[in-house]
């Protein structure tokens, strides 16, 4: 541990990465072993959470899509609460805090309360999902802009996001949590104008012993989350750059192509 | 090691992070240490670097804004005869090799020899860059979208982007390698709408011990950027969510408000 990294009674919010214990990073490990105390969500995956030693005491404050365990102002206060009383805190989370990660609320509660708070980067999901499955998200001249977008916060309501833009032959739109809005993300895509055999790669678990790698083309994608449980988070991404993906990997379970185009290289 | 992750004759793509060699995962760790040689790029910082083992050949192929020491093609070819002469190649890559990475140009290259590629996710820049500056990238209503962009590719040319859609108020817009755009990226987005009070984050070298935050907002960003050398990475991030950045930073250089606004709750 370096001098002052983590004083007793600060706050640490600390990417997990997405899953798999082997892309924590050096520096997310030694505040894990640091920490008295961590509070986890439920998405951090069970080999991450196998890190924390046993004399550190483990909080889930567990969300999962559609229902929350602790809401966001309690998890606020019970990280606050455990820094005033003298406490190393680490606020684990799943994939990079800066990426749909709550981190500004957790932010502004520590620095209300003038307790110190950081932040570890971490591994998002959409570059895990890509590296399983031996792709990119962006390529030279063909996919020159990356979009992350959530579909979680919109559960019960319509996605409401500029599709002509999306639809742009060179964009890469990476929908985290995109089960349930797989449907509306197709449909809205293609009547802007995005290709129906776009290629499309949809990641579940990524990183995860349980991961699964789906690929087929857009005007499929309502059929190919089919079978994705909605407590599993999925990752959909969509855009020329997964065409490159290793379709000798022994991981896809399923791909589905549009029967009159052969335009998928991968 | 584990088994068979890394036989002879095999080839990693692996995320260096943005430089602190802390922000190396696990698994990048290990498959440097167990490779035979390693291509990296130039923007891999130099404690990172100092992570391969003396027996282990090392091989800059730098790329650096605007000059590239060697072309992608040579660099395929020389990964590509290392891997057939059988040994373990890592090409050790700034960031996420999915993001403005040529990953797809490398994998293609492996691929057409028949020989076996896998990638190894990294930390990106713009997720270093606001842990730095204790901010999110997203913010939840607020900051509903994220999207990346490069202004490396074009060098000389006008940078060509959708900017009506990256004004929207609720988009988060990173752009890689962004000094030298900066004055057109300040100039379209508010011609398409985006308010001149924008908060902007300019984070160069991102993670290292030369980093520099400076903080302000869009209007002043050509300004901001003009004690920026050309030779260093610098990543722009534009959005509300950056308002939310730790304005008690040690490191915070400088910062710049419109004297007429005093929106920016930092």
């Amino acid at each position: 541990m370096r001098h002052d990294e983590f004083p007793a009674g600060s706050v640490w919010l600390v990417g997990a990465g997405p899953g798999d214990p082997d892309l924590l990073t050096r520096k997310a490990l030694r505040l894990i072993a640091a920490a008295d105390i961590v509070f986890h969500d439920a998405l951090v995956g069970p080999g991450v959470l196998d890190l924390i030693g046993p004399e550190t005491e483990r909080v889930s404050v567990g969300k999962r899509s559609g229902r929350h365990s602790k809401d966001q102002g309690t998890i606020d206060a019970l990280i606050v609460a455990a820094a005033l009383a003298g406490r190393r805190v680490v606020r684990l989370k799943g994939g990079d805090p800066a990426i749909f990660g709550r981190t500004a609320e957790e932010l502004a509660a520590c620095r209300a309360a003038g307790v110190p708070v950081h932040i570890c980067p971490g591994i998002t999901a959409a570059s895990a999902a890509v590296a399983s499955a031996g792709a990119s998200l962006t390529l030279r001249g063909l996919a020159r802009q990356l979009t992350f977008v959530t579909a979680h916060a919109s559960a019960g309501k319509p996605l409401d996001l500029d599709w002509r833009t999306l639809s742009a032959p060179d964009a890469t739109l990476a929908v985290y949590m995109g089960r349930a809005a797989a449907a509306t993300v197709a449909r809205q895509l293609i009547a802007a104008g995005r290709a129906p055999d776009t290629p499309v790669l949809v990641v579940v678990n990524a990183a995860l012993p349980s991961e699964r790698i789906i690929r087929g083309q857009l005007f499929a994608l309502s059929f190919l989350v089919e079978a994705v449980s909605d407590d599993d988070p999925a990752v959909l991404i969509i855009g020329e750059a997964v065409a490159a993906a290793d379709g000798r990997s022994a991981k896809a379970a399923l791909a589905v192509t549009a029967p009159s185009n052969a335009s998928n290289p991968a």
